[in-house]
């Protein structure tokens, strides 16, 4: 693309995002020199920003730019439930449904053998620190209905099982709003095995 | 996303992105703070360098870091041609075919009414300055060939016709390496009318 190597070594930044591929990242090259030079100067500060100020909370392990996050500092929360997902996104989604006071453990990853993540990856050990410490006394298990959501479910209830913990996992089931005549099976099946 | 500001941030400015949501954006931020920090600091500096030091070439309007480009002052081109691209990735491409030793002139848009984009705002008047300097005796229409390259083309075309130019698009055609059967009806059909 042209003599510009300054645009080259975007280009090539770019692709380091997740997704975006050579194609893609001329594209945001492009739009962003041409159309958007402010978006340029704003995503490169916030990249800077970012990196500098984020680090992880010392409880429950997501992203903050305090040593403990504002959710664990927050005394209204019932410490004695302990609600366990792969990344902020996920706890961000419990969040909103304002179904959920307790605390969070957040992976920040799941278990992927075939990528090499291992229980050490994800920082189960912390978590089992945390769930043992004596004031959490239900952990819910909200990792994704995926394989390695599962997977990584049943490692944590297995290295808590029969420490007098209540291990709780979310319900699967039909999703609110849907028909069912346009859900998958496995869905209706779990359903049906987890009807109240 | 947890209380970090400085993640937010990151977010909102990754939305800026051609083709990133909010779903893309949270998975680059949380790939790029979880996974490559390094990576983060790179594409920071690569977008501030970019924003800095491109700007487009006098001549033929891609974009460069000097006055004018390097294609611009090779002396070895064949300067009585000029293809007319929409992109600096169009030119890449041409490019990369060895095929072609002219010059070029890139448009850095098309024509799009509905978008709002007119024959001002990609520069005609400048095309047209270029093409009528006397040197240029061929215009090669290289412009895609969708509804918008093919308006583009066009009104380059009506601009320069009865100027004592050569004026030519690039064939259409089936690909090279296709079997008829899989390739769309108007490419044959084009193919047809453009046999030799
Ligand atoms: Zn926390
Ligand atoms: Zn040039």
């Amino acid at each position: 693309m042209s003599d510009a190597n300054a645009l080259e070594a975007l280009i090539q930044a770019l692709r380091r995002l997740p997704g975006v591929g050579v194609k893609s990242a001329q594209r945001m090259a492009f739009h962003l020199l041409q159309h958007d030079r402010p978006g340029a100067q704003t995503l490169s500060y916030a990249l800077a920003n970012a990196a500098q100020a984020i680090q992880h909370c010392e409880r429950c392990h997501t992203f903050t730019e305090a040593t403990v996050c504002a959710t664990c500092l927050d005394e209204r929360r019932d410490a004695s439930k302990l609600c366990v997902v792969e990344t902020p996104a996920d706890q961000s989604a419990l969040e909103r449904t304002g179904a959920y006071k307790g605390l969070y453990f957040v992976l920040m990853g799941k278990l992927s053998p075939l990528d090499g993540v291992g229980p050490h990856d994800i920082g189960l050990k912390k978590l089992f620190d945390r769930a043992l410490d004596g004031t959490v006394q239900e952990v819910i298990l909200a990792t994704n209905f995926t394989a390695e959501g599962e997977a990584t479910a049943h490692v944590i209830s297995e290295g808590l099982k029969a420490r007098g913990l209540h291990l709780t996992r979310l319900a699967r089931g039909v999703p609110v709003g849907s028909e069912l005549e346009y859900v998958d099976l496995g869905t209706i099946a779990h359903a049906l095995v987890d009807r109240r």
